[in-house]
């Protein structure tokens, strides 16, 4: 059994590529409100968890310890394209734990940002762990060992404190126990465990709604996603789909990328979560399927939706700007069953 | 129907994510040798048809009148990274026709050779015509209107004497009429017709052996071959897939890389065309895929096969170079019926 094609790329008049993959929606009840293909398949949720491992930076009080305001907590939450201003927060992180760049342990890549790239190699620069799209994650981890007085050196590692807490709180809100057969390493040298996307949906409910936990955790939970509502720019960047989508809706969504096509949010007025993987990785995909989970289960007024649409239906233009196709959702995600309104011959 | 698995990634104990695709390996008489998916769908083959599309460069004269050896026709079927040896190489065929960048029509782009887009920026530059991965092409197509004395200028177009001379080599050779309704832009900015994978592999089989062609087409066939075969550098670039293969097997191989998950290629000796599309688009797929079909059909030695392995099984490393994962040809790519040494359970 194949998942559902759920993103189709055209050109010309043709559909140039297809993406499958699986969407699970649930409520904080851990109720399915929508599932589309194999939901209960473990999925390795990579970076789209980030607002989940950033919760004992708050629990611990390491975060009211070195002072973090929203700018802190949204990095932390984040996947940044390494532009100039997420470096200066990440470093502010760590130096309010009086350490530098030299203690992460993420290591190092140029900017994902283009023109910050460009303006890092014009000044005769290299890339350090600071520009790592995950700084801000690690600088995090390091702060919570350090306010914890433990040794912050070797925090990737999967029996290291901050991950063994980590990992805590993920098993708490998904409600899966996570050992070693479901574990691999991240792309910033972390562990991550693979969780079934329904169950990575319920926690994504339950940490938008505040629900179904402990008041510690709940607040906890509140004042990172007020921090990502607040500064939305530092979950991500310049043009980037999570920014520009939280920097649209505010506090009603949450919204966080992984790499191999996996995507997770929470709709917490709605009390849903939702976490959808594109069974072959690509981020185009998973963020057109995430952008139509929004317009399906958010509701919006007319000039939202119209904002909205150019992240569901996005133009694909050549070098010279000239449009030659465009990725749409498939039929699976936009058709709501027995509503006429989407439906071609009612 | 879905078509079948053909490259899984692997991360710790578990397969993050699948590509599917359909692949048609034909010979020079139009005969299957192996179809794995649904290989009638036309698919639009974008660069991975440039050694076809090179052959008016030649037919026309335009190569012996400007001079033209083996570096100008590997570049021009190329899609290059925009390093500085490109980027001379298609100056200097522009120049040949007294002409420069702008004549150009295919749009600007940094270069895909990290360093080199790193070293652009560093010097204080801005990325031109030349630096896109189809200048070599395109220079190409304004040498065909020079020496045609016609007017170069909207070459790019479909009803322009330059495409429609390309379209009716591709036509020839795919056997397979192309008209308005599979016609897609490509990112050149030049027409990209869609044709049946088997028949992409027929053309390549044709194009490799030289057969069921006139001989005046059969000897630009080889003369570019030949091209490609003597400066593989010239067509990809530094560590690059299409350049590193055919620097491996010389003029045993001939391969060449398509947007969109696209591959194609031709094992002369052998007498038989690839063409290959990953469903999603998904170039990382592709080049496993193909290197499957080299080690499965072209004869080896011990080296050559060790050789092709990280290819084939490519591994992932993360940021700090600690191997996480790799790519993994399916099942469906490497097991040849009846054949015991690669079943399981004999």
């Amino acid at each position: 059994m194949s998942n559902p094609v759920l993103v189709e790329a055209l050109r010309g008049a043709l559909t140039e590529s297809r993406h499958r993959g699986a969407v699970a929606v649930v409520d904080a009840d851990g109720a399915a409100v929508l599932a589309l293909g194999d939901v209960g398949q473990p999925v390795y949720p990579r970076s789209a968890v980030k607002p989940l491992q950033a919760l004992p930076l708050v629990e611990s009080g390491a975060a009211d310890r070195y002072g973090f305001g929203d700018e802190e907590l949204a990095l932390a939450c984040a996947s940044h394209g390494g532009e100039p201003a997420h470096v200066e927060v990440a470093q502010r992180m760590l130096a309010r734990a009086g350490l530098d760049a030299a203690a992460l342990e993420c290591g190092a890549h140029w900017p994902s940002h283009q023109p910050s790239s460009q303006a890092l190699a014009r000044a005769g620069g290299a890339p350090s762990a600071l520009h790592n799209n995950c700084s801000g994650k690690h600088a995090g981890f390091v702060c919570v060992a350090c306010a914890s007085g433990v040794d912050h050196r070797g925090y990737v590692a999967a029996d290291h404190v901050v991950q063994r807490e980590v990992r805590a709180v993920i098993e708490n809100l998904t409600g899966v126990g996570l050992g070693a057969d479901v574990c691999g390493i991240d792309g910033c040298s972390i562990p991550t465990w693979a969780v079934p996307l329904d169950r990575l949906a319920h926690a994504f409910a339950r940490f938008g709604a505040g629900a179904r936990m402990g008041q510690k955790r709940a607040k906890a939970a509140a004042r990172i996603r007020a921090a990502c509502a607040a500064q939305p720019y530092y979950v991500a960047g310049t043009g980037r789909f999570c920014s520009e989508i939280m920097k649209r809706f505010g506090a009603r969504v949450l919204v966080k990328t992984g790499a191999e096509g996996v995507f997770c949010g929470a709709l917490p007025e709605q009390g849903i979560g939702i976490a959808l993987k594109c069974d072959d990785g690509a981020t185009r995909a998973a963020e057109v399927a995430m952008a139509a989970m929004i317009a399906r289960f958010l509701p919006m007024a007319d000039d939202e939706r119209a904002a909205l649409d150019r992240f569901v239906r996005p133009t694909l233009r050549n070098w010279n700007g000239i449009e030659v196709g465009g990725l749409r959702p498939s039929a699976a995600l936009t058709v709501v069953p027995g509503d006429r309104r989407e439906t071609r011959d009612p």
